[in-house]
């Protein structure tokens, strides 16, 4: 499987919550960090999804919102925080690289103005937020 | 608290509902505007959500869609409607910000062929259409 | 009704399914290709979606997620699977379009990177993913 999402973490399901239409699950990506998915019930039913079973988490680097600063909480399930180790402005869009701590990496697509406003430079702090419900999980043929 | 989100509106809670994964919130921007988000149950309560309580309401530009011409209906729940105060090309992308009636503005990311379909230019009447699962909520700490 | 979607696929409603907060609305798009969009409960009431309805499915092109090779599934629940008719590379971003057998065609925006990671070329082989979280159904006025 290759597919254009940037950011593309293998990890085991932790946790299926099935609701009404959606489904929450939880994948541990076995680094300490771990993310949450919200996919259709149909899909969790589908891929066989349980406990223990390798998926492909892929997330968009345009799906990806960089925040810094301390004590805000967000409603994103998802707070991927570490060092920036690149950061490339374009002609509108800059592309932003989280080194995590467990050693995975996190791509974001952000605009150049984002980039300046929030003083992103190789070194710095960032946390990437990235709601439940954009990540699609994959599991390998 | 600063992200990349280019937009970022502060208002209230006026109502959370519950579902069996999902809450829908919907926020007062106090300047007779309204959004209504999609978010975990789990995070309505982790950030305690109730309301009345004070939130940023963050939206991605590249998450925006925009609209013009009558009498169409969309499901998105959000519907953002002003004149364009800005428009500008870039390479493949190009950046449109609306201002809205009660003083706020919102920012999208379009590609230049839809800027160039629509005929957007400063002063034109258009509808930036935005899903409720593409608003994260946040707290300031 | 225009709008800067660079998909907008014309169906009819082939069922709701509601949940609690949310609603799935499956749509047949004529031509053998079908899709599915996860909207808000409300909004299917306020549509009046059921069996039949003509819609408009509204996609942007920065919501697909392109992958190739075989035997891979995931959590996606629409994959429009054709060969590429035209990738051009911008600055950062490119731009991909998929002929589907149907006729439809579907427009990614994916990075310049991942057109070369996966070999994209004219001819090609491959399948754009869509969330159905990221579909918005409108109906023409």
């Amino acid at each position: 499987m290759k597919t254009s999402a940037r950011n593309q973490f293998k990890g085991s399901v932790e946790a299926v919550n099935l609701g009404a239409v959606n489904a929450e699950v939880k994948v541990d990506l076995g680094s300490g960090d771990h993310l949450v998915a919200i996919i259709t019930n149909e899909s969790a039913r589908n891929l066989e999804l349980a406990p223990g079973k390798p998926v492909v988490a892929l997330i968009k680097a345009s799906s990806v919102i960089l925040m810094t600063g301390e004590g805000a909480m967000t409603s994103a399930r998802n707070r991927l925080c570490g060092k920036v180790v690149a950061c490339t402005e374009g002609a509108v869009n800059g592309e932003v690289i989280i080194g995590l701590p467990g050693g995975n990496q996190l791509t974001s697509i952000i605009t150049n103005e984002s980039i300046r406003k929030l003083g992103l430079a190789v070194g710095g702090e960032v946390c990437g937020l990235v709601k439940a419900s954009s990540i699609i999980l994959a599991i390998e043929g």
